[in-house]
């Protein structure tokens, strides 16, 4: 068995909602100015009531509209789950590997199983305009392409770090019809007051969130969309897990070891929130592993300091709602790194409460091992993974070996977020081609 | 119905040979000294025993060897069958439009389905080294993750203007292992003829071969591959049009229009080949058509008597066997246009007699329409198509249109042989981003 499909017509017809199954009640979201919960209306400025409802919802199970479930199937879901074979042969591990292929959809990740739904429910709402950021520019290609999709104009504000080193991801969202603008922009106040305090700035997703969430409350019929740390965003996500049981059920594997990288925290809980929930019934036994870069250590920062978890903004300017999560601090200012989208200071605030719990375990890793476990992943299973995902291959890897040095027959799995074609030149860089 | 789907055990497990199928009798492959018959112990100068029994081969069908097939579920075959739902409707046609996706393997091409082949065999035989030429890099990119499937070194020879302008596609390769060099080079003697003569030389697919073959026949256990015009790459291409047969079956269609590109034709051919043999058996009534640049009009060149139909070489120095078929001559410097993997002076054989006979019609295409073709079925199906491909699917419009206008019902469909996503610049420079 070297792949396992799922039929169209086995596509989630529901998404999996975590929040009824958590450990201790989800602090909810405050006002940055008054500090009480947030109101369903005052979250309604930024986005759609639909998802607003979501955002709140304790409901376990909440339906997946059918024209989202027909655009899934359109980008290639369900995606198919693979065993590395020549992996395991090159570790020499009695681990079996498993991986699912969130690659595989036009924009490249998993990003557009949100952005679907999102511009979906803008779209029915009335609005006309999306606004958004994105670091690496795999969020901003899933919207503009979701964008696309429901007729809706779409305006991307993007980190000016990729935005100069990343000139193909620019050309993915304009091809899709999108306003691209490099942040700090000039097309906002925030962005001007940042350019003018330091005309070199090189952004960052906070600053960027900040310019798109300005655009947003001053536009027309315009909403804001987040790619990540939202509930409503992990709740899409969870289409990832739910194929996944009903694949590895199928081949009658009980998965040991799940792992996904984590930025915002988006694929990887939507990789494990199903089989959390699964663990709770007794179906499993399984360890579940956030990896996240050495350099942006917002939950294996806790022990040294420099994480907190507490409330704090979502961006630069203080603009959006504060959250309760695990935070390197909203004026956090990330090295230039190569996976541009585990650049984010702060963790979704589901991710963080299960890491405060222990349901759930964080490993930071040295980007130089996550792109050597790259180059071996593209030599043994041919695929070129996007940094990011580099980061759950190098600690697959690393639990296949503890697998052979202990001679036990793990079963492995791990989400395949994305791949690397336009990551290319970070590639070079640092295998030095 | 968005999708079609086949699952892993329906990859094909025998090809389609032409040959024995054809309205007259091929022509062979002759020595260019002696002007006879190319016996099989010279064809094994380059390549191994197994594929020139394939390449001389008149049987109908012959067995795909299990590693092959197992290789061909790894890189995703089969692949799905999409229906364009949304470009129909922005068309406002009656008819309905299908594509095959070949742009889902890890190499991002139809490529690595002859090129996993190749490597087999060779590997089989004992063959440690294969050289090879790329234009455009998509088939290098596919035999550099084949050879690193099955152990052997990979040495490419890609033309010099592709070397320079596609950066991202030598990377690809060198993920895999590859040696990559910018032809002409200095490490043949050709090559270095070549530079000699003209030190500005941007290079062609004709100087490349012959650098490449130069290579394969002074090395040690060395052969040389060739990733399109021979019969055994059209051979190894059929699981295409096995599978698009199977997959329109299920839905009970019956094409009346199969598009594709052609430069040296192996995606046409395994593309429309099946469906040619379909024909003959009154199974459909449909037309095959091969769409080509206006630049390089290996076919449609005839009437204006820039292309010929006889005995002509591979490559520039004219080391390789001579085979009849379309060319624009061996010494033909393409333009630098866009699709680098249509730039080629010849055409393969098979689908040269093909058009000889009428048994297939050619279109020749501006580059203008194709990239406005791309971006259309960007914002409509959200997959952005090799300029290669883009040819395909701007006759397809075409064609859409035709039947809107005279108002039938015909079923279209094309072959999408890979996706954009490293010839981004390409539609940068044409859309003007």
């Amino acid at each position: 068995m070297i792949r396992v499909n799922l039929d169209s017509d086995e596509v989630p017809d529901r998404w999996y909602n975590i929040v009824p199954d958590l450990p201790e009640k989800l602090p909810p979201a405050i006002h940055p100015g008054t500090r009480e919960p947030l109101k369903p209306e005052e979250w309604e400025g930024l986005f759609p009531k639909a998802l607003v409802r979501q955002e709140l919802s304790e409901e376990r199970y909440i339906r997946i509209p059918e024209e989202v479930r027909e655009a899934l199937i359109t980008i290639g879901r369900p995606s198919p789950l693979y065993r590395a074979r020549r992996l395991e042969k090159a570790l020499g591990t009695p681990a079996r590997i498993y991986f699912k292929r969130e690659d595989l959809s036009p924009a490249g990740s998993h990003k557009p199983n949100t952005a679907i739904a999102q511009a979906y429910y803008n779209m029915a709402e009335g609005v006309e305009n999306l606004t958004t950021e994105t670091g690496a520019g795999q969020w901003g290609s899933a919207l503009s392409s979701a964008c696309a999709l429901y007729g809706l104009k779409c305006t991307v504000f993007m980190v000016r770090s990729s935005y100069d080193s990343k000139p193909y991801r620019k050309f993915v969202m304009k091809m899709f019809g999108a306003d691209v603008y490099a942040s700090p922009s000039n097309v906002t106040e925030f962005g001007r007051k940042v350019n003018r305090e330091d005309p070199t700035c090189s952004g960052s997703l906070g600053i960027a969130i900040s310019e798109a969430v300005e655009m947003a409350v001053k536009g027309e019929k315009t909403k804001y969309a987040l790619g990540s740390v939202l509930n409503h965003v992990m709740l899409h996500q969870t289409v990832i897990g739910l194929e996944a049981q009903k694949q590895l059920e199928k081949i009658g594997e009980k998965p040991d070891t799940l792992i996904a990288c984590v930025g915002g925290g988006s694929n990887f809980a939507g990789f494990t929130f199903p089989f959390i929930h699964d663990k709770q019934k007794g179906k499993n036994d399984a360890k579940f592993i956030a990896v996240e870069p050495q350099s942006v250590p917002s939950l294996t920062g806790m022990k040294s300091g420099e994480s907190k978890y507490d409330y704090d903004f979502g961006d630069t300017a203080g603009m959006t709602p504060m959250l309760k999560m695990h935070s390197l601090g909203h004026d956090f200012m990330p090295r230039v790194i190569h996976a541009g989208g585990l650049r984010y200071h702060g963790m979704s605030p589901l991710v963080s409460l299960l890491y405060k719990n222990n349901v759930i375990e964080a490993e930071a890793l040295h980007q130089a091992e996550t792109f050597a476990a790259g180059k071996l992943f593209a030599e043994t299973e041919g695929i070129i993974a996007a940094p990011e995902s580099c980061h759950a291959i190098a600690s697959a890897i690393n639990h296949a070996r503890a697998a052979k040095k202990a001679n036990e027959e793990k079963v492995i799995v791990f989400n395949l977020s994305g791949h690397g074609l336009l990551d290319l030149q970070n590639y070079a860089d640092m295998l030095k081609f």
